[in-house]
């Protein structure tokens, strides 16, 4: 019998092994994972730490290691450590509790994931968490419960330090939040949409502090001290959310061409071209359908994807990861906002010669109560009219309408195709002309 | 100085005009509108009669017939009928209070709309009223008002009728929805989907009446009577809501041809092939994307579009209009539904081959709050896979959801495109697999 050994047991691992499991029912498929858990929602921790989400973690957990062993037939190994492996031999060293012990095997998926920076020697400090993991998640709520902190600091000011104001706000905490740069989510929003971004924020009572890197952190007795922009932030629980690198260091240590950011290099159909090796999720580099080129950008639905299509190929199939666009959605209480595809300053980087159209609207007919403001956004390219990005900040309900754009870029359409869209139309629902209709003709004029 | 003449202003009409004149400013442009207001939003009208949205009727117009002759510079004249055309010499007579008059024209766009059917005998019966134009409505109100009814028919199960009875619940009247056939919002919506939306009638109070066309209406002394299958009901108010038939009487005698059930044909350009007579909104017949035929499917985001082409065309543009994929969307409470491109039964109607894929999800992240059951449905032509339309039914918020596959059905997608989608992930905002995604893996493994 073949066996599978899949290393990491977060989405991608889990949908590889599960997705291998189900077409090769035969197949010997071992999950190896780190922690404590397996296949969560690291992205619902936020909302479950400020306390929106009720229950215990094991409401994150999308399948337990249990169901994974008796439901799907996996052996799965929690707390376990792949230490090194022989390739030529098929043979991995594993480390847990009790020591080490070997595995053998025929194929390899990595599913190793990214690990949350942690700079400025903020790792193990007292009362300082990042937020990747569902360990991390259950240490920082298990602190936050226990310390009851008046007050948070916040450093990084993208998704998850956005989220993780939210949190401790809902709480009734205290917070500060320190980001190195003057707009928040700089890089995944144009800079000036990004503004209403802090005005939303500081609305909320939360003291921003921008354009100050963290340097330094201490903790001790419950409380936290951090160093940015020559002051000095003090509360009594932090959380650090300035990014992540992917987990790369046993796919080198097998030979594994590593690219931008460090994240693996893999084909369409995920082989990393070390034979009998593929590798899926946040460690791995994916191509971007408008750039056409390789980057880091460890998101859950590419993870899920990816693990898919890592587990068909390793079981005989011959499925292709079809790239990304970046597609992203936050919110921030009722301030939405979403992206996809390239930003102007994004556009402008990678060489596209770009118009911008943004418009102002509203979710609903003029006249229908509880309309919420929206700012729409269309960047396409000069001469040929394709678009190649969107974004829309506004009330709620507002964002999730970016996905007409997604799949307007994943189908490569200009900015007429947009206008003439038959969108729905009705006054609870929109204004006659949808935002995205009217952004898609202003730019269209200006191509 | 060239004098165009605009023949109706709803939607359409002031589109056409505005445009006009904003492209040729030196253009003399007449717009004649039988009733008594211009530009208004019928479609916020059941609203309004329910009070959701609140305000005089003035709530509903978007641009009053003053701005439009200050702002726009547009000679408008309300209460006023074509009574006849002598197009060979381009001259209108005009019908108004004072009597008739008439008015040269070079060039003519017609935008005469529809009128609602008012079948078995239920034209101007008292305390009886369609629900079409701005007078309707206002009359409707003004008699609820003043009657404050304690109970309500309605007659007709499509998108109005299932507006009104949602406004009259809305007042505290009793209501009861009369329909003729065993599912809601047939033709639009597939049965079985929308048996769902009948549990959500009855579940508001509505009593229920399906299969029973209504054959006779009768009223007086504040009472309404309507037969329907073989029983009589009585209530203080009624409103028929069966469909509409698009004005066709000035077109034909233009010599203009006519098409499905009486739409005006035209070609792309919106030329009637009449010299110098463009036409639309209501009154014409659109071509569908999926079908490629020709329809009467009066809606609104149609008559704006057409009006700006046919505006943009009578004065030397060459617009042309895009078709449609009957994209539709409406509520019932917090029951939302919509639809865009062909449903199952439509599909094997047009003699396509094609395959149906129906799945259930959440609105957002399963363990998240507030997450509205939805059921999404895909249609796709066996073999290519080419998606032929999809059908959202859900709780608050999920409806304009369609947007994702209209602008997928516009770009040709296949099911695989779809499911390939980079769709915006985040746990208050959507499942990690959009919903989309998981009915196109569904969908493409049938074709």
């Amino acid at each position: 019998m073949t066996r599978l050994l899949v290393v990491g047991g977060g989405a991608a691992g889990m949908s590889a092994a599960s997705r291998a499991k189900r077409r090769q029912p035969n197949l010997d498929v071992t999950v190896v994972e780190a922690g404590g858990a397996i296949s969560y929602s690291a992205c619902g921790m936020p909302y479950w730490l400020g306390g929106i989400v009720p229950g215990d973690r094991d409401t994150l957990i999308v399948v337990s290691a249990q169901e994974a062993r008796e439901d799907r037939g996996l052996d799965v190994r929690l707390d376990t450590r792949v230490e090194s492996i022989d390739h030529d031999a098929r043979i991995a060293v594993l480390g847990h509790d009790g020591g080490t012990s070997e595995l053998d095997y025929d194929r390899l998926v990595l599913a190793t994931g990214a690990a949350a920076q942690m700079p400025f020697n903020a790792d193990g400090v007292e009362g300082v968490f990042s937020l990747r993991h569902l360990d991390d998640g259950v240490r920082a709520k298990a602190y936050v419960d226990a310390h009851k902190p008046a007050s948070a600091l916040v450093v990084g000011g993208g998704f998850i330090g956005l989220e993780m104001a939210e949190a401790f706000v809902q709480r009734g905490i205290k917070t500060t939040l320190i980001h190195s740069r003057d707009a928040l989510m700089n890089g995944v929003l144009d800079e000036d949409l990004g503004a209403q971004l802090k005005e939303a924020v500081e609305a909320a009572g939360v003291r921003l502090v921008t354009g100050a890197r963290a340097q330094a952190v201490s903790g001790s007795d419950g409380r936290v001290v951090v160093q940015a922009g020559g002051e000095s932030f003090e509360a009594g629980v932090a959380v650090v959310g300035v990014g992540a690198a992917p987990r790369n260091e046993l796919a080198r240590s097998l030979g594994c061409p590593v690219g931008p950011a460090g994240a693996l290099m893999v084909d369409a159909s995920l082989a990393t071209g070390v034979p009998d090796v593929w590798a899926c999720g946040d460690a791995v580099a994916v191509t971007h359908k408008v750039t056409g080129k390789a980057m880091f950008l460890p998101l859950a639905l590419h993870a899920n994807r990816m693990g898919r299509i890592a587990g068909a190929n390793a079981t005989a199939g011959s499925e292709g990861f079809p790239g990304v666009l970046g597609t992203t959605i936050t919110r921030f209480f009722a301030t939405e906002v979403a992206v996809t595809g390239l930003t102007q300053e994004a556009a402008a980087q990678a060489g596209f010669d770009a118009v911008v159209a943004t418009i102002k609207s509203g979710s609903k007919a003029k006249y229908f109560p509880e309309s919420q403001k929206l700012q729409a956004r269309i960047v396409a390219e000069a001469g040929s009219g394709r678009v190649l990005g969107a974004q829309i900040i506004g009330g709620h309900g507002t964002a999730k309408r970016i996905d007409t754009m997604a799949a307007a870029l994943w189908m490569g359409a200009t900015c007429a195709d947009v206008e003439n869209f038959d969108l729905a139309y009705a006054p609870p629902f929109s204004p006659v002309w949808d935002p995205w209709a009217i952004a898609a003709r202003l730019a269209g004029r200006k191509i």
